[in-house]
């Protein structure tokens, strides 16, 4: 379905038009959604976002919610129960539903007004993964709501990403390899970025670390290393930094100025440099995010590949009851 | 000053009542302030909030801030640049700021249209420490733009929560001994809660562990702990739940019930336990990290001392250019 039909039509249902929008999942869709979040806080003068975890949306329901609110839940099985249960909840108190799952029979789309199901895997088009879908729709509800100005730069953008993903992703395949023999015995790393890409920076944590590979990590806001956590820093300790392209920048080079002085093992992932820069200045920084998805891919497959211990290895989620 | 008395102030001079509450700050003052966030998100059907850690208010400032906006910016110290630097941002874009500080000759206070010199130390009433202050603002803003109906409730809730801390401390003082020279070669904890409490746990994440004991440690949200992070539980990996009273108790015990099944190392310091149901249902979630940040005071002071390193090292804050 096409993502500005499903706004207008929503838009066009609602009494004043589409007020807020909530951001709702667990774990890595979740991560998904957080440039939208990002994208929203920072450019709609109407438009209220909000970003849950699912049970949270489900047991601690904004009041806010209301039948001109857009409530986006993301699952990629489509039957995470607490991610079912927050798009009820949101039917229930009268708003429209939009449900993404990667599976035609998810229990989500008995609760979706609208659906998406999206490609997935390393041959899709990024423009068709959740992060890009959730942020096109974002864009949409920004556009069609209030206007946003830099509409035409943000959809020239979504064309532009996915080839500038596939030089980057050939790019680092060599420091990927190099990354993952040096740093194959560690236990933990921080991952550290700022601006739309924080939420990846949590991502690649919980996800493709501590998921995936069992192992311990933490991310870390650049802006926040410097008021607490920059007191572990040491030649020791592994850090990731994901340095962005656009307004948050200089952060992130604040912390690599650091990082450089008080630390040894410093990997560093720069958005620059992968060629991001293509994409109008006005938008580019809401596209980082989207970038270090795919680009980071590279470097946890090739952790596992050294580590033998494949991407797929769970211990607890789908094999224990919780 | 008084609370009510400032935001009436501040609600009179506005056009249309105040619409936005902004909350920025950087690493322990922010912690300070996602009880605030998290109360607005819940209870506000009008008023809209947002946190941000004050170098990405600076650098990406919301479009949304405008002279009915209320910017609170908290800094102990009160010169932190980038926490100054924000509340310049918003008096420039015409909002009403309030600092928040404990330092009378602070720089923040230039930028500060009205200032709260919070009191600090175990003598202290909690009441007049930042956490509360600041929620305290923040429940004012609600009821005077569109009412708050729990209004009594929560003001007879500040009145208890010290009474019960007083106790609570008592109440954990030998625990905390306990689990100080358990776990005091451990070099990594993860920090679980939810609700109004998640920021706590990146709180002690960040300034007590990492900050103040030079130990790794990282947050998980009890909601997102079965979506990722929990693959990392084994029986050597030390874990401490903050189990709130209210209505994401049931994330906390979700945690709890994994936990006891299959990691070893789990330390549980539980709000209902210390007493907190003293304070009305349908207020008492939002004191809990009040109530927890205090408790956990006591943990790491037991920790300090068994470690022998006070609270107060530092290698780089304050020490080294950054």
């Amino acid at each position: 379905m096409e993502v500005s039909k499903v706004v207008s039509a929503i838009n066009k249902a609602t009494e004043k038009g589409i007020s807020e929008l909530y951001l709702v999942a667990c774990g890595g869709s979740l991560v998904d959604m957080y440039a939208s979040k990002y994208f929203l806080e920072s450019e709609a003068k109407k438009v209220v976002t909000g970003l849950y975890t699912a049970n949270e949306f489900v047991h601690a329901t904004p009041k806010r919610l209301n039948k001109d609110s857009v409530v986006i839940v993301c699952s990629h099985g489509g039957n995470t129960p607490e991610s079912v249960e927050a798009a009820k909840v949101a039917k229930e108190g009268g708003a429209h539903t939009i449900g993404l799952t990667h599976n035609q029979d998810a229990a989500l789309l008995k609760y979706s007004d609208h659906a998406f199901l999206y490609e997935w895997g390393a041959d899709s088009d990024v423009k068709n993964n959740p992060m890009a879908i959730i942020l096109g729709i974002t864009v949409e509800i920004l556009n069609v709501t209030e206007g946003y100005e830099y509409y035409k730069a943000f959809k020239d953008g979504m064309e532009k990403i996915n080839g500038i993903i596939k030089k980057g992703e050939k790019l680092v395949e060599g420091r990927a390899k190099v990354f993952a023999d040096k740093y194959q015995n560690e236990d933990l790393f921080y991952v550290l970025s700022s601006g739309a890409s924080y939420g990846h920076a949590y991502g690649f944590s919980i996800c493709s670390l501590m998921e995936m590979q069992w192992l311990n990590a933490a991310p870390i806001h650049s802006g926040e290393y410097f008021h607490g956590p920059f007191e572990v820093t040491d030649k020791e300790t592994p850090f990731i930094l994901m340095m962005n392209e656009g307004r948050t920048r200089t952060l992130d080079e604040r912390a690599l100025k650091f990082l450089n002085q008080y630390a040894e093992k410093v990997e560093v992932v720069d958005a620059k440099e992968l060629g991001i820069s293509k994409i109008q200045d006005e938008v580019v920084e809401f596209f980082n995010p989207v970038l270090f998805y795919s680009i980071l891919c590279v470097y946890r497959e090739a952790l596992a590949e050294v580590r033998e211990h494949p991407l797929e290895t769970r211990r607890y989620m789908g094999k224990v009851a919780y």
